[in-house]
C-alpha cells in the first residue's frame, strides 16, 4: 500500500481510532501526519487532523519535535483554534506563538473565555503582550487587562467575567425568559448566582433545579443559600482544595467590597488539582516543575542548583566519615558497611517524608493532630528499626563472623531508622509554618541529618568498642 | 470565660469561623467539640457541630483520635448523614461503620446516589455487606448488587445510576415538562443524555443549552453528537485522565453491548483525580498509600517490605565497595569520597526518574517522543555532570591537594551523572511497557545502579591509577 493510500485510510476512520486505549494519539497516525507535512501536502495533513478533538490536536504538537512544529502549524493553521492553544503545554504554545503575529494572535484570544484568554497572553513578553492587547477589541481588552491585574495564580486570573447573574426577586421564569431572549450571555455554565442589589451574591441556582421547577416559583425559593465564595486573591491551590473539598463544579468569585467579580468552573480546575497534587514527586526530587516540554537550559539550571546543594550537604556529611579515617584504614570492612546505613536512614526518612509532605498539602496536618502524627510516625519507626536492625545485624554475622561488628550495624540501623522518623516529621512540619513550601527544600535537610547520624552512629561506635583499634 | 461559654459563643458564629485561611477546622474548634464530648455534653457538641458543612464534619472526625471517635459520633449521630460518610476518610469511616448496626447503615447508604452507596459499602467484610443488603429496599439494593459486580476501581463501580435520558425525537419543551413533572428523577445532575431506542447514547446536551433554547426546538438540534463514552470496565485512573483531557463535567458509562447504564460526574472524579496524582510521590518512596488515617500494623508493613528489598539492594552495592577493601586500607581517603559519588548519582537518577513517571502517568510518553526524551536526559546529564565533576574535582583538589585523587573523584561523578540520566529513562519506560507500575519499583532499581556504578568507576579507576596502591 503506497504511502498516500495510508493516510488516506487513517482519515476516513473515526477519531477514535487514531487514539490507543489510553486516549494518546498513536504513533503511526503522528508519523502519518508528519510524513505529509514533510512531504509538502499540506492539505493531507489537514485532512488527518481534521477529525481530532481540540485536546488531540493540542498533543498531537506536543508530540510533534520542536523543529518540526512551524510547518505543522503552517498546513493545519486554520484548525489552531483558541480551544487548541488552550490545552497546549505552555512551552509548546510559547513556541507556536512566537511564530504567529500579534493579530493573529489577537484573534485567536478573542474566541476565548476570559480565563483562557489570559492563560494565552499572561506567558508574553511585555513588548507582544501590549501589540496583542492593541489589536483586541475595546471589551475584550479591558477584561484581559482587569485579569492580568491580579497576582499570577490567584483566583482572579483563573475567573471567566462571562457568567449568569439574576437578582433575588425573579421567578424560575423570568430567569428563562432572561437566557432565551440575550443572545449574547454566555453558554459556559452549569449554576446561576443569585445577587442583591450591590450585585453581592446572595445564593446559588443549579441549572436542574431550575429545569425541575415551574416558571412562577421564586429564585429565591429555589436557590442555595450556603456559598463557597472565592476572593480574587486565593491562590490557585487554595481554589483548587476549595473546589475538591466541597466538590464544586463553580463558585463565584468576589473583589475586596464583596461584589460578584467572575466565576470559575471545575473544568479549569481539574489540570490545577492534577499539577499541584503531582508536583510534590518533582520538587521531593529537585526536578523543578518537571517539564518534559521546558528548554534544557532550564532543566539543566534547575536540577543543577539542586544537585550542587546537595554536593554541599553530602560533603558535610562526608567529612563525619573523615573523622574515623584511622579506623577505616585498620578495618576497612566499616567502609562496606557503612553506605548501607545511610542508604536505609535516607529510605525511610524519605517515606515518612512523603508522606507528611502529601498530608500538609492536602491541608490534613493541623496543629490538633500533628503531635499524633509524630507518635504515630515514631511507633512506625520503632517497630521497622528494630526489624531492620536485627535482619542487618544476622545479615552481617552470616557474611563476616564478626559479632562486635554485627551488633554495632545492627544498633546503628535501628537508631538511624529513628533519627528517620522523627526528623521525616520535625523538617517538613517546621518548614511549613515557616511558610517555606516543604516539598521543595525537606529532602536535602532530612537526608543529611540521616547521613550525619547513621555515619556517626556506626562509626562512633565501632571507635567506641575498639573495633579497628 | 467558663468554657461552656466558650462554646456558645463558638456555636454562635457563623460555620466560617471555625475554618481557617486553609479551610481547615481550627484547633480551638476541635478542642471546645471533644471537650463537651468528653464532659457529657452532647448537646453543646451538637450544637457546635450542627453549623458546618459535610465535608467538615468528616474532617472533624478525622482530627479526632481514634479512641474518641465512637463517643463524637454518638453526640452528633443525627448530624452523621450519607454525605458525610462519603466525604471521610475511608479508614475513619470504617472505623465509625463498624460501630453501627446494619440497618443504620443501610439507612444512610439509602440516602445517597448509587456512586457514594457503594463507596461506603465495598468497604464492609462479606457478612456486614450481606447484612446491610438485606435491609435496603429492593431498588436500592439491585442498583448497589449490580454496581458491585463491576471490578473495584473501575467506572462501574464509579458511575451513579440516576440520570436524565431522553429521546432524540423530544423538544426542549417535552424536556423540561418530563422534568418538572417527575418528582423522583434526580437533581444531580449537569447535562442530559440524548438515546435512540435502544437505549444507545447518540449525544449529550448541557442544561445551560436546554435554558437558552426556544421550547419548540428538537433536542436533536441542541445536544452535541461528539461524546466521550466511558465503558464500564475501564479504571479509574483512565477515567480521571479522560474528565482532565476533554474537560468533561459529566459522561455517559455504557456496558457492553454500547447501552446507557449510568452517569459519571466530575465531582466524584477530582477526588481520583488529586489521589492518583499524588500517589507517585508516596509510591516512589515506598511508603504505600501513605494515608494518615491507616493503621500502624498496615503502615509498618508496607514501608518494611519496601525496606527490606532496599537493605537487599544496598547489601549488593557495598559488595562492590568489598572487592575495593584492599585499597581502601591503604587510602581512607576513598572510603570518605564514594558516598558523595553515589548520593549524587542516586540524586540525579531521582530526578530524572520523577519526571519521566509524571510524564508516563499523565499519558504524555508514548513511542513517538521516548527516544526524543532519552536524548533530551542525556543532554541534561551531560551537562549537569560535566558541571558536577569539575565542581567535585576542584573542592577536593582544594582540601586534600593530591590531584590524581581529585581527577578520578571528578571523572567518576561525571560519569555517573551520565548513568544516572540513562537509567533514569530506561528503567520506568521498561517497566511501564511490561505493565509494572513504574512508580512503585522503579526507584530501588535506578538507585541501585547508580550506586554500584557509582562505587566501581570510583573504586576501579583509584586502583587503575595505583591511588592506596
Amino acid at each position: 500500500m503506497s504511502e498516500t493510500e495510508l493516510s488516506h485510510e487513517i482519515a476516513d476512520a473515526e477519531g477514535e481510532n487514531q487514539l490507543d486505549e489510553d486516549d494518546r494519539l498513536k504513533p503511526e497516525y503522528v508519523r502519518a501526519v508528519l510524513d505529509a507535512v514533510e512531504a509538502g501536502d499540506a492539505e493531507g495533513a489537514r485532512a488527518l487532523v481534521e477529525p481530532l478533538h481540540p485536546a488531540d490536536i493540542a498533543d498531537l504538537f506536543e508530540l510533534t519535535p520542536h523543529e518540526d512544529r512551524p510547518g505543522l502549524a503552517h498546513a493545519v493553521a486554520d484548525l489552531l483554534d483558541g480551544d487548541v492553544l488552550a490545552e497546549m503545554n505552555d512551552y509548546v504554545r510559547e513556541d507556536l506563538i512566537d511564530a504567529l503575529d500579534p493579530r493573529e494572535v489577537a484573534d485567536l484570544a478573542s474566541e476565548l473565555d476570559t480565563d483562557d484568554a489570559v492563560a494565552i497572553i499572561e506567558d508574553l513578553d511585555a513588548d507582544e503582550q501590549r501589540e496583542v492587547l492593541r489589536q483586541m477589541e475595546p471589551d475584550d481588552r479591558a477584561a484581559i487587562e482587569e485579569a492580568l491585574s491580579y497576582p499570577e495564580e490567584s483566583a482572579g486570573r483563573l475567573m471567566q467575567r462571562e457568567l449568569i447573574a439574576v437578582p433575588e426577586h425573579w421567578t424560575v421564569g423570568d430567569a428563562i425568559d432572561y437566557l432565551r431572549g440575550h443572545e449574547e450571555l454566555t453558554t459556559d455554565f452549569w449554576e446561576i448566582f443569585v445577587v442583591d442589589p450591590g450585585h453581592k451574591p446572595v445564593g446559588t441556582c443549579q441549572l436542574s433545579w431550575i429545569l425541575r421547577t415551574p416558571r412562577f416559583v421564586s429564585i429565591a425559593d429555589v436557590m442555595k443559600r450556603e456559598q463557597t465564595l472565592i476572593p480574587t486573591d486565593m491562590d490557585q491551590e487554595e481554589v483548587a482544595l476549595r473546589f475538591q473539598k466541597y466538590a464544586l463544579i463553580s463558585a463565584a468569585v468576589t473583589d475586596a467590597s464583596g461584589r460578584l467579580v467572575g466565576m470559575i468552573t471545575v473544568d479549569d480546575i481539574v489540570h490545577i488539582i492534577q499539577e499541584e497534587a503531582g508536583e510534590d514527586t518533582l520538587l521531593l526530587s529537585g526536578a523543578g516543575d518537571g517539564d518534559i516540554n521546558e528548554p534544557i537550559r532550564f532543566t539543566v539550571r534547575t536540577r543543577l542548583t539542586w544537585l550542587t546543594i546537595n554536593l554541599g550537604a553530602t560533603m558535610l556529611s562526608a567529612s563525619v566519615i573523615g573523622l574515623f579515617q584511622g579506623e577505616i584504614a585498620r578495618y576497612a570492612l566499616l567502609a562496606v558497611l557503612m553506605p548501607i546505613i545511610s542508604a536505609l536512614g535516607g529510605n525511610a526518612g524519605t517515606q515518612t517524608l512523603a508522606v507528611m509532605v502529601r498530608a500538609l498539602a492536602m491541608n490534613q496536618l493541623t496543629s490538633s493532630n500533628t503531635l499524633r502524627m509524630l507518635g504515630r510516625e515514631f511507633s512506625v519507626a520503632m517497630c521497622n528499626g528494630a526489624a531492620l536492625g536485627m535482619i542487618g545485624a544476622l545479615g552481617s554475622y552470616v557474611v563476616f563472623r564478626d559479632p562486635t561488628l554485627s551488633a554495632v550495624f545492627g544498633i546503628a540501623m535501628s537508631f538511624n531508622s529513628l533519627v528517620a522518623g522523627i526528623v521525616g516529621v520535625i523538617v517538613p512540619v517546621t518548614l511549613d509554618r515557616a511558610n517555606i513550601d516543604p516539598a521543595v527544600s525537606s529532602a536535602v535537610f532530612v537526608t543529611t541529618i540521616t547521613d550525619i547520624m547513621g555515619f556517626l552512629s556506626f562509626l562512633g561506635l565501632a571507635a567506641l568498642v575498639g573495633l579497628g583499634g
